[in-house]
């Protein structure tokens, strides 16, 4: 890797029309000069990356004299250092600017390709690390979105000791930096002065950027299997495509294929793909060695959905790159390997445990294990699922491509472990429509580790993943039961009979709190014994009853809130049995959501609640997940 | 409030030791001079508190040129901005010193009193906040722990860009600071150079401190209640006298007050406490005005420990200062009003819902409901208690008394809303002998709004209050089931048969994931499939079955672990029924708990663990909350 020299770097970075000082070089030993003071001197080296280590740089030079005293002072302190300067080594003189020390650069992810990072700068940069993660690709709003992610932001939004910055500057200099060719690029810092922004320092890596090209697929046909069949299906209990033949029994439009079965569960078992029916999506489960035979069986019958549960492949270290090849070649769409299968159009081709009823969440997830937990506690707590996809190693569709075929009007939830192409996902989170919400595991290092001990998945840097992710709109969520919810609340009602628990759901959802009008609190003070809390959330008081309960969300349900969020706590006078029949004999028009607090005193009601298909939540930290 | 002169603040703080500028005092015509340079001029007015904003501060200033420069530009600006200087206006001139930008500060809390705060500075307090708050009476190690926890304690610690600063000058500076008598001061910039810290701008506000002088109470007796009575029984089940009634009614040194009944639980009923034999403590739930003629009757009885469950006093506007008055004179302790009750040496005097067994967990708690909850959510899930204290308005006995006084050897759990003196809350943690963990409610303004509109509480500074709890070694903890735990694990082991879950865990607990050596992984890999994980968590693969599980378990019992999380998601190949029997049948030597993740694959195997008497968990966030 060549070091490049700061005039070098200077002249790469006017050449794109990004701002540097006024500068002049000097040879070693010849004369000094500035035109315009202060300056700082500096000592320029091929040899050298980190001159202030080094003590080789001067600040603040004011007049002749300081600078010929800065010049002693630099070499003797690159002596003690063990340096010697030699004659390929320079004197660089630059203007001295003053103003607010900013950080830009340019980095090469292997996950994102080319990202611009910006921030506080000078020795902040080391001590706060306020960064924040902007893509090559990002738009005008993007990269203002981005800036205001950080701290040093706040001069640009709100001001700072009464003067509010102009981000235009930045945004520009932000845009030069996306179309630069290098490779990587630290300025550090630049100053931004009365005239904008002046790169001071710099370091450079040349060379060219990461590209990834792969188009996003636009394949909506994923969502909608009609007639289907299942590769490989088993009498065998304990085989997946027993589970897989079982989930689909009652479907007259799944076929079952395995040469050695004549029938199961009341049906033909096709021995040959040849033989099947006009099929629209296959799931495979067949050993590894016979798949490739048979998805060009599949292809050449023009199915166009193959979904493979098989697993062994890259998470076993073995190649899986002639999925992607035979995709490409037929025109088809892999979802997997190494999956739990597919939810959508209302059929269940996975093995998972239990069929969910029919709903709005959609759920892509790279881990099967962790489909297979939302599943069995969607068909516990009555969740429904318009589509989940098990996506498994995304040998060929990923996430993105998922993100950009969904045509539904829902948010789309994902758990995601690592991505290879995250240009496509910014790309097709840009694009969506719906809000694209995200639990991302691999947050520590500990993680990372056993992320890829499972999957094979690197799991990437999780600043920069969730810099960008939410710079496109992403939403990322904290508690991964938040991927089980197909809504997106913005003004909550709590209605409960514990100021405690009042107050610590306050300090969870503070900004979703819909205020209450002077008129709503008239109308609920008709109601509520006096000391009533007269705020949001609306404590009725340890002693409320099941008519108190009744009459305040009657009320309440004619604010206009999202939803309102029902706690109950376990006192004294509390009927919780009775207190539940409330949401399930009376319809309201907010959507409306029991939260049980407890344990013992709560059993009966919950399971009451779950016979009568109500979502329900046993803790306010479940409950907010949902919001 | 009169607003302290710049070269009057330097000469408070040289009378106490603390280091300060060079500096010399100029009348506002006359002639400006130096004898160092560089030097920065300040304009001096008891008009003037912010001279920065109004562009009356000019820095750097290197020769007599410059400084005459400076006097010109800044009456220039200050004309501007409208500010006009008269006789009573001078110049001050103070060196100009270089090095590292500190803040430090004075401030007078409602809660705690007075506060010292250390962190980075300049422009840097506005913007990034890394500020530490610490005691007036921490000691070394205290303010040691204070300056570690901002960003810029690094340069203490680890050292910055390879130099490591000692930060004995600085614990002396805010020694010094403990010692100062003022009520607010801000010393902003305080330059650290090599000679040490010297404070070069500050704003000063004279006064005496808050002090808060009332003395710890030392009442270990309040756990150990043996011969008690219930004043105020009723036979009506909708009173709370009737609960508590019910609650004890198994116990021979149980005694019930109240005139107008006889026969209660076939229990005689007293008609006056001096009836009473000798007992120890009592709970009064009697009406309000009732209240001081009993405690005074109570207490000429010899009782020391007074429960009052009697609400409506502060959180009603009503004074309840008499409390603390008979607290005092008669030598009695007396436990809220308005509270739950207290659980202590196997007797519930509470009128919560059901008994929780008696076990090892230590929970004093600011919120009846709160209790309520977590009791109720104990027995349902087998938890046992030695103390709980149900603290309501702590009119006499508040939470650092009890932590005082606590004498037993497992951690004491707190929820707290808000406190009113803090500097006690201080001292008693700092003197326990156990971890103490905190759950503090009211970190938003919502939340501080709800704590106040339902018990009259102020949640005081968030901010302030945690750093200040975990300087003196207190645990904040960011769950509140938490508190229903027990135990403090260090070294953590987890089984899973979901990469998926072993990722998102280990997000969750990444440093307290016990490390396998070499020889574990080997005798792991004995009796688990080629691909385990080779690494905690020990993922033992999707299709682990019960003899699996139990293999895995029964090895890692060995390694020395804490505590063993056994992850169970309901995959294809998973009996969980089966899995949890290992849970009841097998005796292990690590404290072993099963997290069952899902729902309707799960309900039965946990209504078995909850009729064994088995602690399990259903999140991977509930059960990371009890370590």
């Amino acid at each position: 890797m060549y070091n490049v020299l700061e005039k070098e770097v200077y002249q790469c970075l006017a050449a794109a029309g990004v701002p540097t000082p006024e500068y002049s070089c000097f040879p070693l030993e010849g004369a000094l000069t500035a035109t315009s003071w202060p300056v700082a001197l500096k000592i320029m080296s091929p040899r050298i990356v980190h001159k202030s280590d080094l003590g080789g740089v001067a600040l603040h030079l004011n007049n002749q004299e300081e600078l010929e005293e800065a010049r002693k002072n630099i070499l003797h302190r690159l002596c003690l250092k063990g340096f010697t300067p030699d004659s390929k080594d320079e004197w660089i003189v630059t203007r001295q600017y003053t103003g607010i020390e900013l950080f830009f650069g340019v980095v090469q992810d292997p996950v994102f390709g080319k990202v611009i990072l910006f921030g506080a700068g000078g020795t902040t940069v080391e001590l706060f690390r306020d960064i924040c993660y902007i893509d090559s690709e990002a738009g005008e709003q993007e990269i203002r979105n981005g800036i205001l992610q950080t701290r040093v932001g706040q001069y640009f939004a709100r001001g700072f000791r009464g003067i509010k910055y102009d981000p235009g500057p930045i945004v520009a200099l932000v845009q030069k930096l996306q179309r630069i060719e290098v490779r990587e690029l630290d300025c550090n810092p630049v100053i931004l002065t009365e005239e904008g922004p002046v790169v001071v320092d710099a370091r450079m890596v040349t060379g060219t950027c990461i590209t990834q090209s792969k188009p996003l697929k636009f394949i909506p046909e994923i969502f909608r299997p009609q007639r289907t069949a299942i590769i490989g299906v088993s009498s065998h209990p304990e085989k997946v495509g027993y589970a897989l033949a079982k989930n689909n029994s009652g479907d007259p439009d799944c076929y079952y294929v395995n040469p050695h079965l004549d029938k199961l569960f009341d049906k033909q078992v096709f021995p040959r793909v040849e033989d099947l029916p006009q099929i629209d999506t296959a799931v495979l489960c067949i050993p590894p060695a016979a798949l490739k035979d048979s998805i060009v069986r599949l292809a050449v019958k023009n199915v166009k959905n193959v979904v493979i549960i098989t697993a062994g492949f890259r998470e076993a270290g073995r190649d899986e790159h002639f999925l992607e090849e035979l995709a490409a070649k037929y025109g088809i769409h892999i979802i997997g390997p190494n999956c739990l299968g597919i939810y959508a159009n209302g059929k269940n081709l996975t093995f998972g445990p239990g069929t969910p009823k029919a709903g709005d969440v959609n759920f892509f997830s790279q881990s099967g294990a962790i489909v297979a937990e939302l599943m069995d506690k969607a068909v516990y707590k009555n969740i429904g699922f318009a589509n989940i996809i098990s996506a498994g190693n995304m040998a060929d569709v990923d996430f993105a491509d998922l993100i950009h075929s969904y045509e539904g009007a829902h948010p789309v939830n994902l758990y995601i472990e690592g991505v290879s192409n995250g240009k496509n996902l910014l790309r097709a989170i840009r694009g969506s429509k719906v809000p694209v919400r995200i639990f991302k595991a691999g947050r520590t290092e500990a993680a990372r580790k056993a992320a890829f001990s499972h999957t094979g998945n690197l799991a990437g840097n999780y600043e920069m993943f969730t810099g960008l992710l939410k710079s496109v709109g992403a939403t990322m969520m904290r508690d991964i039961n938040g991927l089980l919810y197909p809504y997106h609340f913005e003004k909550v009602l709590v209605i409960t009979n514990a100021g405690g628990a009042g107050t610590v759901i306050s300090d969870m959802i503070s900004d979703k709190l819909y205020p209450l009008s002077q008129a709503q609190i008239d109308s609920l003070s008709k109601v509520l014994p006096k000391h009533w809390s007269k705020n949001n959330p609306i404590d009725i008081i340890g002693d409320a009853t099941y008519e108190r309960y009744l009459k305040a969300l009657t009320i309440a349900d004619s604010f206009g809130a999202d939803a309102i969020l029902v706690v109950v706590t376990p006192q004294f006078m509390t009927d919780t049995n009775k207190i539940g029949e409330i949401f399930y004999t009376h319809p309201f028009r907010t959507k409306v959501f029991p939260v049980l607090l407890g344990g013992e005193k709560m059993e009966t009601a919950c399971r009451r609640l779950r016979s009568e298909g109500v979502t329900y939540f046993e803790e306010l930290s479940e409950a907010v997940s949902y919001l």
